[in-house]
């Protein structure tokens, strides 16, 4: 169900189940997980299940997008501000990837949180396909 | 050619070409132009030119983005770091528009540019339709 999967990449991972994630949203094409090292609360990653590097790498930015702008719309009435804010920044992990921030302002640091604060998190910030 | 133009929005002056601005590509629905306090060299600003106050709202995200990604992929060997970061904040003038900002780092402050020099950074990072 995805075309190519790189064994040492995490998202690559994540998207085989080999790894543990907060999930959000899964289709064919995509996932979204809870960031672990959230800015704010509902700090999402919108990913493609083909491994490429770079989100301009993705073949067909159109789909990706439309699902990136449904998740910002859904997060919108749930942050404080009616305000999602999104960045593509890349490098860290070299599988594409979309952040959405809920908020104006990050209320969180970026550190891990516990199991059941993020289990809560999920819960808010679950998206139907 | 454009929905709905707000008079008091500097995006929709821009549009309708009442205020000037260094345009690096411009097709039926949208316009690329430079940030005029640009972070980096080719700072650019995707714009439709339907007003919408954000990104979200906008009715085909998909076709905005599929430029957004023509106008990251441009620009990206334009780049120091074959990098090019996208950002949608939004909330700063209320007409949907997103960030591309060329390299890793910053390597302006976010200044105003001599007018020489905008038009030397249009020629460089313009894209053909």
């Amino acid at each position: 169900w995805y075309h190519y999967r790189m064994p040492d990449c995490i998202f690559c991972q994540v998207i085989a189940g080999k790894l543990p994630s907060y999930k959000l949203y899964e289709d064919d094409d995509f996932i979204a997980i809870l960031d672990i090292f959230p800015k704010s609360e509902g700090h999402t990653l919108v990913i493609p299940k083909k491994h490429v590097p770079w989100v301009w790498d993705y073949p067909d930015l159109g789909k990706y997008f439309e699902l990136v702008g449904k998740m910002a719309n859904h997060h919108r009435p749930l942050s404080a501000d009616n305000i999602v804010r999104c960045i593509i920044w890349g490098w860290d992990v070299p599988h594409a990837h979309i952040h959405l921030i809920p908020g104006k302002e990050n209320n969180l640091k970026g550190e891990k949180l516990p199991d059941e604060t993020m289990r809560s998190l999920q819960e808010r910030f679950a998206v139907s396909k």
